[in-house]
C-alpha cells in the first residue's frame, strides 16, 4: 500500500454511516460530542468538512509481534466490513513520555511478555475485527499516538468489553495518559 | 519534543547555508540538482519556498537499539552544529517491500546481529554527528523512508567514507531500493 492509501481520517460530525452510541474519556480530556462518525480514506481537513473533530492515523508495519504471532493474527483476523458487524468502536490512545523513552526491547517486554497484548487480542478472534492506525509520527500534530478501530456483531459486545477490561488491567496501560472510548452502531 | 518540533524539512534550491559539493544516486533515480541546501524546522512547502525539492522527516524514538546500545550511543554522540563540523551529508534511503513485510525481530536480526549497524556507527563516534529522520509514516507521500543527516570535520571525511562503505556492504543494505548521497560544505 502506498503512503496515501494507508492514511485514514476519522471524521466526527453530522454525517457518516456510524451513529455514536457512547463517547467517554477513560484517561485525560474528552473529545467533543458529535452524533455521527465517518471513516474516510486519506486526509480530511476539518474546516472544509464541517467536522466537529478529525483524527488521522496511518496503517503501518507491526512494531512488536514476532513471526509466529503475526502468522496466528493473520490466520485468525476477519476483514473489516462484515455485514453482521454492525457495532464498532474507535479507541484513540496516547502513551506517556516514559513509554517513548524506553528502547524497543523494553517496550516489547512490557507489551507482550508482561501484558500479553497480542495473546489477549487472539482470544477474541475471529469475532472482533481490528485495524490499528499510527498518529505519533504523522508530521502534523495529532492529539493521540494510536487510533484503533474495531468492528463486531452485537452478540460479541460482552466479549469486546472483556477484551478492553483485560488490556486496561495490564502493565502496558499504566503508560496510557489519554484514552477515549467511542462506541458506534451502523446507521 | 512535540510532533511539530520533531519535523524537519531539507530544502534544496538557491538558498541555505550548505553548498552541495556532490549529489549522486547510489540506487534508484537521482534527485534534481541544486546548488544549496537548507535544513529547516517544521514543514516547508515546495511551491511557496521556490525550492527545487523538499524532503521531510520526523525525529522519533529508536526502533532497534537495546538499552546498553542506546547508552553507548548517547554517551558518545556529539551535538549537531559543532563549529569545526563544516562538512555534512544528507542520505535519503528507501527500503523495499520485503524489508517492511518482516516482523520486528526479523528486522532487528538483520539490522544488528547480521549487519552490525549500531556497532559500525559507534566506531565513528564522537567524530561524526548524526540525526535520523523518519518519512515512511508521515501521512503525505514521501519518496524515501529515512533521511539521515551527518556532520563532521573535513579531516574526518575518510572515516565517513569508510562508515558508508561498511554499511553498504552489509546484508541490511540488500533491502535498500533507493539511496542518494548528497555531500555538503558549509558556505
Amino acid at each position: 500500500m502506498s503512503q496515501t492509501s494507508r492514511l485514514f481520517s476519522f471524521v466526527a460530525g453530522s454525517a457518516g454511516p456510524w451513529l455514536v452510541a457512547d463517547s467517554r474519556p477513560i484517561a485525560g480530556p474528552p473529545l467533543a460530542a458529535a452524533p455521527r462518525l465517518a471513516v474516510a480514506a486519506g486526509n480530511v481537513v476539518a474546516p472544509e468538512s464541517g467536522a466537529v473533530w478529525v483524527l488521522r492515523g496511518i496503517v503501518s508495519h507491526e512494531r512488536y509481534v514476532t513471526r509466529p504471532e503475526k502468522q496466528q493474527l493473520v490466520a485468525a483476523s476477519p476483514a473489516l466490513g462484515r455485514p453482521e458487524a454492525t457495532c464498532a468502536a474507535l479507541i484513540p490512545i496516547r502513551k506517556n513520555a516514559a513509554w517513548w523513552a524506553m528502547t524497543q526491547d523494553e517496550r516489547r517486554r512490557i507489551f507482550e511478555e508482561e501484558s500479553h497484548h497480542t495473546a489477549i487480542g487472539l482470544d477474541y478472534l475471529p469475532a472482533i475485527a481490528r485495524r490499528l492506525h499510527h498518529c505519533r509520527d504523522l508530521g502534523e500534530p495529532e492529539p493521540f499516538d494510536f487510533l484503533t478501530w474495531f468492528e463486531f456483531a452485537p452478540a460479541d459486545t460482552p466479549a469486546f468489553d472483556r477484551l478492553l477490561a483485560r488490556l486496561r488491567a495490564s502493565r502496558e496501560w499504566t503508560f496510557v495518559e489519554r484514552e477515549t472510548e467511542i462506541r458506534l452502531v451502523r446507521a
